[in-house]
């Protein structure tokens, strides 16, 4: 058979990396796939072509991504660009004249993915997105197809690496946030902003795409809680450490019978659970099934390479599906389109959990009663409660305490009066804990 | 649409679970699938009716599995039967009527797969075979579908939930592996007759399956070499703990210039590895890809529900398949079946691997640089010593020695002098070591 012809918009990381996949690996993939893959047309602004391996491969490369997209022989467009605008606009006109996509871009699908899988579907095209959430490792097939006879419970995912990295290197190293952050820059593994990363909302865009999958309902970005790693000390990971948990920056996406939730923040898990022990960038996705059980994926959540893994992946299932019939293909949302639900997802104030609670209290008899009296009038239950030894000189000492599962409005409703005791000086510190169990 | 109309060849464990499945989350799956899956008929030699929920959704239920194998009502036959015969000829005949086939059956598959895939290949029909590797763990469409841009490595898995047990509670309480395995039958996790289990054929057959789709070979039950755990002694696992390892009994498939490795045996791995910490009937399955790198997959390997989630799956599936052109199908062993490779397996003796060794050696000056000049000219270099204090009494002392990487066949000759030395008592014990990096 003919190879088949792509369009590739992008020639940076993922992009530089897809080629080299594609030209590496070309024989290999063709043998699977049955028929060759063939990038055609490229664009992008700039590239560095001394960085790319394979460039030559690529029958024409200019600088205008709408010229790829209404290029006739381009059967397959992948999107590498990332961002809002123009992705949205060159996705949605790659549709309108008919042609496959294959995108990489979290933040597109996660805030426009419903009007543009719309769009597809009245088209009659496949949009795929494998590559939007956590790298190369396939999770999105998982979901959508390996678990597609389960009722999906709950999932909780480490899904951005610089966060895991910084996280991994402040347990492993004693080190505080803000120097992690510097060397994790330095690295390359954090951006000069930073921000979409530590504050969370890279891993918001991935959890709200999951959710979707998981429960059949449209795409609502705007309705996942989001709460980065900025806050986290090094004291909290230790205190964590010594009481048998890890801290892990995770999305959660949970069915209760109210609603779902859709959160992403800190949480301290148990450290003999698997997922505790991904460390450094590497991402991993908990899916906990009712047929299956609890499953767990892991792998690299970015880098060139991996990335263009799942990019790829897609390719080759979308020239599968060139001569499939519409009606018959994986759902977009995993469910068929008339089929999504309205369930509603939760505000924070209703989500249910368990916390760590580390504040500064007078080292006085009497002042732990009292702070245990108002969480009892909250009706929170103490797990467990540690106070640490006042350092010389020192008339407050760290008091640290470990609830039961309660409805988040009720803790806010503590710790706002906690706080105002005169016993209480400072900030309270508060991190979310999951059992990841059950 | 109509809702599809499946036919099922057995009602134990897997069968039953099946069902219960099929009729629970019916209206999930069909909100997927976007049609209904019926049991139109189904055929049992006998069982429990009390067990099975969801009984009363089958259409029919006799006892002919050749009956349902040709009833026209039914386009796709599900064997949940198991073993060679007649899950062989039930499953040729179904073919031959131009069904597609779903089968848990790693025995079949791992024996009979060449000759089913041709005669499947032929009839333009599928032939899914999730649940025969690793149950509910969808790693069959990971290694066929998900990871179709790499050049597959090396795949290490833990795939036999019975043999993980065992080691854990060796590990975890110190105890024997005959004490650990009458439990085991005791708990129903390990049959009456455990060398299934226990000796590693039963992980052999998956990992049969799990090279074919890695390395497009043909299936090659045959050259895959098999070595159980039945040997490890409560001693080892503590001198492995001591060590910084932990023995797993892995199946492992491995690329090499001169020809593929597919063995099984119990390894000793770094503790730190994410797949070390796969404890009870767990199973997890390591896959390093050249673009994704190391990517790993956990989950139930076994049990009614997480069997029944990959037979599921893999139902909706060919569901999907239904309207598709064969010849742009995922094909069965991942590679197009002309694409297949003549690849040679290697023979044992040519596998290379790092070593645990453990012998029994009179506690003598002098012994240990006899043992350790054998070795050197063998060409096999010592990475650690470990000589542990005489007990009162005793003239012996266990001797254990870490090797680098070396030649199976060059092991063999070195154990085979040291064995004959005076100052060397009894059974050597050799263990492979795998870092599992890289």
């Amino acid at each position: 058979m003919e190879p088949v012809n792509i369009g590739l918009l992008g020639l940076g990381t993922v992009g530089g990396g897809t080629v080299t996949v594609l030209t590496r690996n070309a024989a290999e993939i063709a043998r699977r796939a049955g028929r060759g893959i063939r990038i055609a047309h490229a664009a992008a602004r700039q590239y560095d072509p001394e960085r790319i391996s394979g460039l030559d491969s690529i029958g024409r490369i200019g600088d205008d991504a709408f010229a790829v997209v209404d290029d006739p022989d381009v059967a397959i467009v992948v999107e590498l660009i990332g961002g809002y605008s123009p992705a949205r606009e060159l996705v949605l006109r790659a549709i309108a004249n008919g042609k496959h996509v294959v995108t990489a871009n979290k933040a597109l699908i996660a805030l426009h993915g419903n009007e543009i899988f719309a769009a597809a579907q009245e088209q009659g095209v496949v949009v795929a997105f494998e590559a939007a959430v956590a790298g190369g490792i396939p999770i999105i097939k998982a979901l959508r197809e390996g678990l597609a006879a389960n009722h999906i419970e709950w999932i909780a995912g480490i899904i951005n690496g610089t966060g895991n990295f910084i996280l991994t290197e402040m347990r492993d190293k004693g080190r505080d946030f803000a120097d992690v952050l510097a060397e994790a820059q330095a690295l390359g593994y954090a951006e000069a902003d930073p921000t979409f990363d530590v504050e969370g909302i890279d891993a918001a865009h991935k959890l709200t795409i999951l959710g979707s999958l998981a429960f059949g309902i449209p795409l609502q970005f705007e309705r996942t809680f989001t709460e980065g790693i900025s806050r986290i000390e090094a004291q909290d990971v230790a205190y964590a450490a010594e009481l048998g948990y890890r801290i892990k920056h995770l999305g959660i996406a949970r069915r209760t019978p109210d609603g779902i939730e859709l959160r992403v923040h800190p949480t301290l898990i148990p450290h003999r659970r698997l997922i505790a022990n991904v460390d450094g960038v590497m991402n991993a996705v908990l899916v906990k099934g009712d047929a299956v059980g609890p499953t767990l994926y892991y792998g690299a959540g970015a880098g060139a390479l991996p990335t263009a893994s799942a990019v790829v992946a897609d390719i080759v299932d979308v020239v599968r599906a060139l001569t499939t019939d519409p009606h018959n293909r994986v759902p977009h949302l995993a469910f068929q389109p008339t089929e999504l639900a309205d369930t509603p997802v939760l505000p924070m104030a209703d989500v249910e959990t368990a916390y760590y609670l580390r504040l500064t209290a007078l080292d006085r008899p009497g002042v732990m009663a009292r702070i245990a009296g108002i969480l009892g009038e909250e009706g929170i239950s103490i797990e467990a409660i540690k106070q640490k030894e006042p350092a010389a000189g020192e008339t407050h000492v760290p008091l640290i305490m470990l609830t039961h599962r309660v409805r988040e409005a009720r803790m806010d409703r503590a710790l706002t009066r906690i706080g105002e005791l005169d016993a209480v000086a400072g900030h309270i510190m508060r991190i979310r804990m999951e059992t990841l169990a059950g």
